[in-house]
């Protein structure tokens, strides 16, 4: 078989389905020069993709109907005609879905394998690594002995943040949503409290975790979660808002006005996107590294296998089914 | 006649009635040391208020039932045992409606009557017009050539906020509820560009009156007015919210849940209380008195007459007819 991608065959109304995407054959030219051939190990599936799966203003283009799928990718140079990279390396970059394919050079970036596994560029030392750390301490600026709440706990971004959270001295109170996650996320990354959405009442179980209410609240669910939190909040309380997969598929989204809250918490609710802290990945990555290293922060990974699972893997992110990163290793 | 003061009679559900409150005669005693006997000038009736007759958790304690409503009061010294003020002193504080009262002389300050009007204690160089600078220069920082808007532009707040923008070199639309009062801010004030959320649809006012999008909303009403215009921020825009008048006699207060717009957006929204700047008060009253002795700041007042209007003059706020500070003068 020869080599493959896969495009956006329809934007969904909703949720996705195996219907949003097409496989398509593709053929490969030879690398010009400044280029390099690359294959394709990990695909990064990603929340934030599906708002580009919508033909509307947002944060970032809207993917082309008919057009590749692009997210972060890590690959292996099989083939260079730049000077900046040479055959075996491994890289890192916003591609296109698609089991091989030729890009400038200049479009991505060398990892070192050696460092640690090179999975670990699209997740805990990659964007979602990222996203933890500059919307946590840039926005959140947790102190010790603060209440700090995180959602999707135990997904790629919500379960470092609770971690870089505990080692600011902060209380973590995680909320996910199934006992084994909330287990892993109690015993393995020590958060102090964890609720279960799906068999817990949010509020009450919010007013038991947090008795001195929320000073912090990472919101990456929005919904009747947030709804929630936001209810809880202690003066001048911070909300680092990196997203709201509850409302993604939906197309009303619509619960609580949030001014009056604000109001009375003096709270500050602020969205950001870790692209906006390119000057300072290079820290960023550093420190998550070193706590990696330290053994300070854990990462669990969700491997699918295959490039035929890639739509599959994509979904698997709304039924909140996975632990920790989502990849697909072809 | 004698003394009277006004008493939270009951709780209102929704809107506020004249059944809310209940005058009660009352007998005053001498002051004792360190206390004045004060002669009430001016009551202040503001929107915040209203949070205070629930019986809930908010920013400030509830007013409790058969207690005086207290607020902002400009009263004159008729009596004094205290060494700090003397007979005929001005002062300003959050005082009982009364027509006369006794307090601690340390619970007032006093206000020098000659240079400006001493109603402004309790408006532009008061309350609401520190309310407006903090707000707009802290939170919302406008920038010159950015485009700031103003909710209930015509207000106490809002008509203060837009001019101070002006002063920073922004771009200033207003949201009014009367072609009197949009004629008003954009002849008057120098508000660039207005719009009568009464007779125009909000949003497609705002794509006319907002090209280039919207840098700072300073939220005073909530609703469906704030809807429309968090519908239109521009990247790292501020969202400074001072007030949510709409929905503060509605049991629910249902809208577009904001974080995926605080996201596109990278926006931030923040809740603030003018007390919390309590220690810049000095300067935001100086700069204040300077902008409006410059005659770069202007303000107006509708004044309710006799202790007997209180209660009318505080339901006005909520019917949207008033144009700047409300206040009753005795």
């Amino acid at each position: 078989m020869g080599e493959q991608q896969i495009v956006l065959a329809e934007r969904p109304e909703g949720r996705p389905t195996r219907e949003t995407f097409r496989y398509e054959s593709i053929e490969l030219n030879a690398p010009d020069a400044g280029q390099v051939l690359l294959e394709t190990l990990y695909i990064s599936v990603d929340p934030y993709m599906r708002g580009r799966m919508n033909d509307a203003r947002s944060y970032s283009q809207p993917f082309e109907l008919g057009a590749p799928v692009q997210g972060g990718v890590v690959a292996k140079v099989i083939e260079s005609r730049s000077d900046a990279l040479k055959e075996g390396d491994i890289v890192v970059g916003m591609l296109d879905w698609a089991t091989k394919l030729v890009v400038d050079a200049k479009t991505v970036r060398k990892i070192d394998a050696s460092l640690a596994p090179v999975s670990t560029a699209l997740g805990v030392l990659g964007m979602t690594g990222m996203t933890a750390y500059f919307g946590l301490l840039d926005i959140g600026n947790p102190q010790p002995g603060e209440t700090v709440v995180v959602s999707a706990a135990a997904g790629a971004v919500g379960s470092i943040v609770g971690q870089i959270a505990k080692i600011k001295g902060a209380r973590v109170v995680g909320i996910a949503g199934s006992d084994e996650k909330t287990t892993y996320l109690k015993e393995e990354l020590g958060f102090d409290e964890v609720i279960n959405y799906k068999t817990e009442d949010v509020g009450e179980a919010l007013d038991r975790a947090c008795p001195s209410g929320v000073d912090v609240y990472f919101e990456n669910v929005g919904g009747e979660i947030g709804d929630a939190v936001i209810d809880r909040l202690n003066p001048f309380a911070r909300i680092p808002v990196c997203g709201a997969i509850s409302g993604y598929n939906e197309k009303e989204n619509i619960g609580p006005r949030v001014q009056s809250k604000l109001i009375a918490s003096r709270a500050r609710m602020q969205g950001f996107l870790v692209g906006d802290y390119g000057k300072r990945f290079k820290e960023a990555a550093e420190q998550l590294g070193e706590w990696v290293s330290a053994g300070e922060l854990k990462y669990e990974e969700t491997i699918f296998e295959g490039f035929d699972n890639v739509p599959d893997a994509f979904l698997g992110l709304f039924d909140g089914s996975n632990t920790g990163k989502l990849l697909v290793k072809l």
